[in-house]
């Protein structure tokens, strides 16, 4: 085994026994680099990886949180492996909009069980937002994918709100490249507003089947208009 | 944006542009440093990223192959980020195997629509092999996890292969820890090959609806049955 790849190692079996949890800080790199016997570049390159998996955060700056510190964002980890994944095309746009389509189904029907849930209230307050008048693309996209996200939390599955918001993000430049591009921009968000707010309906109403239909119709529905113009023909 | 981000970047602009594809080598670690105006220590650990990632492997030695290799493993990168958030306690297991649930169900309803396919032929021989007598556990795990790749992969969606990969991966070691003490192994792994046994016969009628419901069935009765052992109460 490698130097990072021990690091790694001794960074995960602390995590799992619980002597190293989120919002803690690393020990600092001279230390770890002693206690594992590698070089301070080799400690560097292991913390390298556990920032790109969404595992520590490196501070600046010499005050008190300048360390490293242990987080939580799995989505950023997987999303990452998964842009990179679609870069080297082996993994095509339409499995992933696919697998999206999946994850967001079973989570409208699953928070339809539960539509008193307060990340509806959220999910609410952000199609509010979404219907300010002249708001641009860039903040339409990312209200639109805080929506999505709450919508999937409201389910419960931590899993599934990391894999969807991760599917999320890998596309978020693509999507905002084409929708550059679109004829009609207004009249595309007019529709898929109407959308979010029947999707939202629906989970209120308990009613997961329809939820659920609705939701994998507005992804598709979307993908096949972005996506016309992006790929020729 | 750190030296080693520009890095990744830069490695992910070549790749979208096609000019650096599977298969081929990395550029030269003095190279890259110097085109990109970084020290060789930072593309070294940007090197690491796109390693844990599953975007290269690096080679040994000073031979052909010995440079570093363009591959696609997204299941590893994805298995990389929730096995560590599996330790930081944010992703809970029960999550993990329902979303593993939900892929499978996906994809073997998929996969009844062309019951012919290859991958099926290949699912057949691995049951064969885990019905060899005085097979061990560590072995037949191996068998079982690559009989429901084949089975997800059956199903032709790249991106559920990936994610269900990885979540297999990210448990594995959990799982064969756990198998360790249960109390009468041969007979749970009677059970569970007649299970799949039964999940690819529905396959192979065309049955979807059913394979889906036995291949849930077997993912969340076989966490049930080994959590059992690994949690108190």
């Amino acid at each position: 085994m490698s130097g990072y790849a021990a690091v790694l190692r001794h960074v995960e079996a602390e995590l799992a026994a619980g002597r190293l949890t989120v919002g803690a800080q690393l020990p600092a790199e001279r230390r770890l680099a002693e206690d594992l016997g590698v070089s301070r570049p080799t400690v560097r390159e292991a913390i390298r990886v556990l920032q790109a998996l969404g595992v520590v955060r490196s501070g600046v700056g010499s005050g008190p949180d300048a360390g490293t510190t242990v987080i939580a964002d799995p989505a950023g980890g997987i999303a990452a492996a998964l842009r990179l994944h679609l870069a080297t095309r082996r993994l095509p746009m339409a499995d992933l909009v696919a697998t999206r389509a999946l994850i967001e189904g079973a989570a409208v029907r699953a928070a339809a069980r539960a539509p008193g849930h307060p990340d509806l209230d959220l999910a609410e307050d952000l199609l509010a937002r979404m219907d300010e008048p002249g708001i641009d693309a860039d903040t339409y996209h990312q209200l639109d994918a805080d929506f999505h996200v709450a919508l999937t939390r409201a389910a419960g599955n931590a899993v599934n709100t990391a894999v969807m918001t991760a599917l999320r993000d890998a596309i978020h430049h693509t999507v905002l490249h084409a929708v550059a591009s679109l004829p009609d921009w207004p009249r595309t968000a007019a529709r898929l507003r109407r959308e979010h707010r029947a999707v939202l309906r629906a989970v209120r109403a308990g009613d997961g089947e329809r939820a659920a239909a609705l939701v994998v119709r507005h992804i598709e529905g979307f993908h096949r208009e972005w996506t016309r113009r992006v790929s020729p023909g």
